[in-house]
């Protein structure tokens, strides 16, 4: 294990909104890109958390994502809206674009926007539950970086395209789903190799010949992800990439940039969904029956080596209930990295 | 490998609407149900092909299925609608439910129709490809029987739940995804059993203390499925359960009967979604898109031990070309169940 800072998530939101509007961004644009951050951070998922702001920075200065863009409406129909984020803050046109979703529903019943030329949007669970947060359905997805190859390939074409929905639930705790498209993520491997092992579970990755291995370092030679499960996450990803990259009219499969690849704008696309449930009921009778189908689902015997049942979204509200009231851990390293950022934009 | 009848589509097609009428089935509705049924024969989905024709007719008889109904809508909000299909045959419901999402896309954008106490409604792919022949993007989901425990438990509490999405594409061949939220669906295991089999693959089943087992006679005496990939198929099921169950007001969960459970009704939940591609951009030109992803995934080089990359409906279209021009291996045991069913209703 590596040594831990750990920071109260009001203190690293703020210190988080303060370098970005040290780096250009207006007020409200560092808000709600601090708050998504940390969001992360607070359900334990820290490989969405502040640990992005440094390459977030990078692109920047780079010139890859507009500072004090927002995008703009390229067209909207009966319940469909299509952005264009010009290469904006993910987080800014996501904001715009959940709302977008949210209004048509509200409206329709339904709402759809379809957004180009994106950024990075942090966890895609920030986006869903924005929407659900109004009694809403949400559902948010988007495309990335080509790192994982359809079954039966051994060159990346599509990305972990995640799909996350998420319902509203009792005591403003939706049930949430957020989950990348491969059986697990690329930094899983890096921390078991920090961990000093040696092999990995079956069916997470495969060596450069496509084959699949349990050996970590052909598996980080190999550098391919696998689609959950084989050739029905290959399905999932492809899924995701038609409804972002091919209807959006943005980047598709090897067209999209990344995170770490500073040479060029991500180009990233995303998907928002809202679905009204009161057209289809009471909103209370709708909780009420959310409510019934999690006790049943846990009222299964759980199985051999395990004390309860959970359903989605359950770990990440009990650590963000620790989190709130104990503080993030943070890895020393990360944290030290947030404040060389800090130190190059002149940021005490 | 069990001996073959090999049987034109047309004739089989023409027999199966014979037995569903004299079973006292409309012509109309008798014509659906048996091209439903056929479809996923000729697509190489045999087990929701004609086999479940002798399932029906048990739950015809036994009066869970009400042969002559076909249910009615209970609202109609924007571009959402809520139907009850009163127990009447599944395909019958779905076929008027389809329309009805199509007709709400083409005016709104987007058009989603939730379904409760409905039945079996064949293979989703019927469903979601009957929304995209229309240029619009179809989704088809369906609750089932509780098959499925949730990740860490071990008793049944969501069905294999099937995520289908089907996409207008070149020449009448649409990207068509139809998998269920399983790994594999129990089928598989029976199959292995009567291949004199004994040990199945990791992370297809577990014994009947929850414990995941590759030993075919503890899988099958657990009598329970995996979700996909453990906990993410877990979410996958449960995603597909609110969409349909929950949302419909209908059977959630253990609430829901089975095609195999004919005490009682199966209560079946679907739901419907269609999306308009031309609120986005000119169907040609998505049609091309799709055509370039496409083209793109399957310019990865192939992994070690294949000869190329397939997309999501590839191996299926293929199968359809070859019965279609040669006929339909059924298994002779099928076939002897069939005439037995038929003889049963006094047809020829």
């Amino acid at each position: 294990m590596s040594d831990k800072v750990v920071i109260r998530d009001g203190v690293l939101r703020e210190f988080v909104e303060r370098v970005l509007r040290g780096a250009g961004l207006a007020p409200e644009a560092a808000a709600v890109t601090a708050d998504c951050l940390v969001f992360a951070n607070l359900r334990g998922v820290d490989s969405h958390g502040v640990q992005l702001l440094t390459f977030y920075i990078d692109h920047f200065l780079g010139g890859n994502m507009q500072v004090r863009g927002q995008g703009r409406v390229l067209s909207e129909s009966g319940c469909c809206l299509v952005y264009d984020g010009e290469n904006s803050v993910g987080q800014v046109v996501s904001a715009i674009c959940a709302d977008h979703a949210a209004r048509l529903a509200e409206t329709y019943g339904v709402g759809v926007v379809s957004v180009r030329r994106s950024n990075h949007f942090g966890a895609a669970a920030y986006w869903a539950q924005r929407i659900s947060s109004r009694g809403l359905i949400g559902i948010a997805l988007c495309n990335a970086s080509p790192s994982v190859p359809p079954w039966q390939g051994k060159q990346g074409r599509v990305g972990t395209n995640p799909i996350c929905m998420s319902v509203p639930g009792e005591n403003a705790r939706p049930w949430l789903l957020d989950m990348a498209t491969t059986t697990v993520a690329m930094g899983k491997m890096f921390k078991a190799r920090l961990a000093g092992e040696s092999t990995i579970p079956a069916g997470w990755a495969m060596d450069k010949e496509g084959v699949p291995t349990t050996d970590l370092a052909s598996a980080l030679g190999g550098g391919l992800l696998m689609p959950l499960g084989g050739y029905k996450g290959s399905g999932l990803g492809m899924l995701v990439e038609i409804l972002c990259g091919v209807l959006s009219g943005g980047a598709m499969s090897t067209e999209v940039g990344g995170i770490y690849l500073l040479s060029r704008p991500m180009g990233t696309c995303h998907f928002f969904l809202a679905l009204d449930v009161a057209r289809f009921m009471p909103l209370n009778e709708f909780r009420a029956r959310m409510e019934r189908l999690v006790a049943t689902v846990k009222s299964a015997h759980p199985a051999a080596g395990f004390d309860e049942v959970l359903v989605a979204g359950d770990p990440e509200w009990r650590l963000e209930e620790e989190r709130r009231r104990d503080g993030i851990p943070l890895d020393a390293g990360v944290w030290d990295k947030l404040q060389a950022t800090a130190a190059r934009l002149g940021i005490r």
